[in-house]
Formats: structure tokens, sequence, C-alpha cells
């Protein structure tokens, strides 16, 4: 029996878990998808994600691969893998991928979004995915504001402090800021880049909602950027409005048939 | 200092809860909410719901009364209770009512909405809020049905068993079963009644979801109402998917500036 390679996309809800990859301070999403898998296969696998999500960070479509001896189909380990995890975590689809495919060099760009609220009194259903801020947001300054990160820069203000890579040059394809057409208070922020820094949509919307609040102008984006030092920007939004939502391995073409790198408000 | 009276407006989340009222089995709301008005006011003052909720049932407006001596504004005192109760429950208003307005005994009618899923797979973060069923359903058909209900009937079938009430017969208003504009897979059933028996949203919804996937005919439920038998209705639906939707103080009118008594489907 030849060993096959899957791609699988999950979604989760973050909210009980701390994040992804196995940590020694309470249960990951990873060991939950490899229990799962050893139980339905009888074989124990390694999964790899496309990247890390944080604790409290949710996934709509996150992708991963693993590689295992089994005859199964993978509409039929779906179901398995499905009918034995917890339900906060969903496998969306499981299907055969070449033999090289690898979910995290294979990924080209990924796409996160920010929920943000910004209602009078907190939506109690909404509590748990969204961040509520207690002042009306700027749709619109946060929104010029964001044009600033668009491209191929330098993002090391956005980085979390003490988290060393090789380097922090990124390429943000798009980048949006607009509120939701049936939620009259919902703010969605969505990035769509080849690649993050660590913390760095957290710390990209932390700055835009002291734009969207007042506190800063909407030019003042730019010079954080420049200025290539953590302490200049804004804090670090919390991870509970975080959403992985796309993976894409094959290269930007632009969202939704956009051109390459735009900024869209509402 | 003369007693005033206050009506207060409410949002919860019951996932966590034993319902709104007091049990020996867990935490209610009005538990909760009596808590946070000690604290608030320095007396302990009962508070009066329109109408229990059942365990892990939601509320979008519940509407609650209570009377105290106190001389804070009406909106400080939502303020001060917001900044006291946890976050899955919500202040939405307070207002000064008339020294005789009591939150059940002079409720006209309420509205209750049930959210249903259809999808093929679950949604993680709907998980909560919704009942999701296996099949996908056949909403005009349940829109068709739903019109055997409307009007004045006795409603002992759709009584949970050993609940005697002094007359099972009561008032649908309106009953409204559609699939959401902005999300394919949910569908909501939304029935305003002059009252409710126990159980009663749960059991309808049961024995519709019956009729949406083809197991019994639209016909079938008229035989049900008919026959004032628990017996003969479908299986009663989860309470996750059940929320509080509105309560009425004057005579009823039609919702949404329509006719009196009218079913509309998807």
């Amino acid at each position: 029996m030849t060993a096959r390679v899957f791609k699988v996309i999950l979604s989760y809800d973050g909210t009980n878990y701390v994040g992804w990859q196995v940590q020694c301070n309470g249960l990951a999403i990873q060991q939950v998808v490899e229990t799962v898998l050893a139980r339905v296969l009888g074989e124990r696998v390694r999964v790899t994600a496309s990247g890390r999500t944080d604790s409290g960070v949710h996934a709509l479509a996150q992708v991963a691969s693993f590689a295992a001896n089994t005859e199964m189909s993978a509409e039929r380990l779906a179901r398995a893998m499905n009918g034995n995890l917890p339900d906060d975590i969903r496998v969306r689809s499981v299907e055969d991928a070449p033999f090289t495919f690898h979910a995290i060099r294979d990924a080209r760009w990924k796409r996160y979004r920010y929920v943000l609220r910004d209602g009078p009194i907190p939506d109690v259903f909404a509590r748990l995915h969204s961040w509520h801020v207690r002042y009306p947001l700027d749709v619109p300054a946060m929104s010029i504001a964001a044009e600033a990160l668009l491209g191929r820069h330098d993002f090391a203000s956005f980085q979390a402090a003490n988290s060393p890579r090789a380097t922090t040059v990124r390429t943000i394809h798009e980048l949006r800021v607009m509120r939701t057409a049936t939620i009259p208070d919902e703010i969605w922020i969505e990035v769509t880049a080849d690649g993050f820094l660590y913390n760095m949509v957290r710390n990209i919307v932390g700055s835009l909602v002291l734009i969207g609040r007042g506190e800063r102008t909407s030019d003042w984006l730019r010079d954080v950027l420049a200025g290539r030092d953590r302490r200049l920007a804004g804090p670090t939004a919390p991870p509970l409005g975080l959403f992985l939502d796309q993976v894409g391995y094959e290269a930007w073409k632009g969202g939704d048939g956009r051109a390459d790198a735009q900024v869209s408000g509402a």
C-alpha cells in the first residue's frame, strides 16, 4: 500500500483552544485532529497546517496536510473525522493531493478577516467572535489609512516584539475595511498577503482602531510603517475577532476578480 | 423617597444558564440580574420577566420589571447594570414605567424566533445558537403546513406532557417560515401569539421539521392540531435554536405593518 497525501480544509472556533500548535498550557487544535485521525486511520499521523493560529483565533478555512496509508476514500475520511471531532472543529473537505503537497511550504497567500463591532451595547451572541469597541469607528478614515500598507514593505513595526524573523518584508495584496451590509454595527478588516509576521494582523487592526476612533490621523500609519519599530504602532487587537479566512496555493491574481493591490472602503 | 417601577429590556445567551427562573440545578438569569441589582441599588429587589425562558433558550429582548427606591436615572442604572453583568447578559434599555406596570400580567403578545440550519456541514460559529439538521428542509412545504396553526385554536397537541394549564387555547397571530436572505443554510421560524403553552414553539418546530424533511405531508399538521393529543405531534426541538424575540404590551396590530393573521414563506 502506497502512502497517500491528503489536503484537509477545517473550520474551527478557537475560543476553547490554545491555538493550532501543541502547547503545554492547554488543548491545541492540531492535537485534537491528530487524535481523531489516529482513531479513524489506526495509525499515528502528523498534521501540518498552512500556519499556526494563535490561542483564541478562529478559522473559516484552515488548510492542513498529512500522509497516511489508508484505502479509505477522501469523502469517507471527511465523514469519519466529523463523526469523531468535537463540534467546535469541523472538516469542510478532504481531498487527495499530489504526493509533493505541503500545506505550509506551498501556500502562496493567505487572507485573514478581523471582525469589529462598534454598537453602543455589545451583542451577546457575537461576543466570542468579534471585538467590541465602545466608540463609533470612522470606517472611511481607517480605509484611507490602510492604503499606506498596500504592497511590498518592511512590516517590522507590526511584528510582535521579540519574534525575530529572517526578514520582515512582506507583500500585502489587498486590505479592505468595510461595514458589513447586513449588520450595521459590524466592521470587517480583510488582509490578504503573501505571508504574515507574528501578530501582524492584530497589530494592524489595533493601529487602525486608533485612527477609527480619531486618536490618530489617517497619515499616521504611513509614519508607523516607515519607522520600522513596534513601539510606534497601536496596541495588539484581541484574538477573538480574528479569523483565518482563506489560504491560496496558486499565485495571487486578485480577490473576487479585482486588480492586484487595492483598498476598498465603505 | 417613593418607590419607582422600572421596565428593563435584556438580551442573553442562554447557553450557560438553567433558564430565566431560579432552579436548584444551576445558575438562573433572574438570579444573576437580581444579584447585580442588589449591588447597584444597595437593596434587594425581585425581578419579574414577561415569562420564563427554559434552560438553554436565548433572548433578544426579554422584558422584565422591578420596583426600587432609587434616585438614579434609568440611563445610569442601565450602565451600572451592564458594568456588573457577565458578558452573556446585556441590558438593552431601562426606563421608568407606570407604577402599575407588570411585565407578565401586561404582556399582550410575544414573538419567538427559532433558528434552523440545514447545510451539509454544521457552521462551528452557529453551533450554540441554531439547531443543525442533517437533511435539506423543504421550506415552502413547512410554510404551507404552518397555515393550519394560525388563529385561535386548542394547542393541546403542542403542549409538553404533564403540564396542566387552565386552558390550552391560544391565538397565533403570525407564523413565518423562511430562509434568511444572507445565509442560504439558515431558516427562521417566527411565531407570534397571545401566549404560549410549555414547549409550544419547540413542539411546533419539531413537527414542522418532520414536514420539511418529507416524513409528513403539509396536511398532517392540521390533523395533529385537531387531535389535541401531544403524542400526535413531532419531537421537541432542542432549546439552543430558540430566541425570545419581542414582547408586546399593546394589542396586536400585525407585525411589520402586515394584516392580523398570516403566514409568509420563502
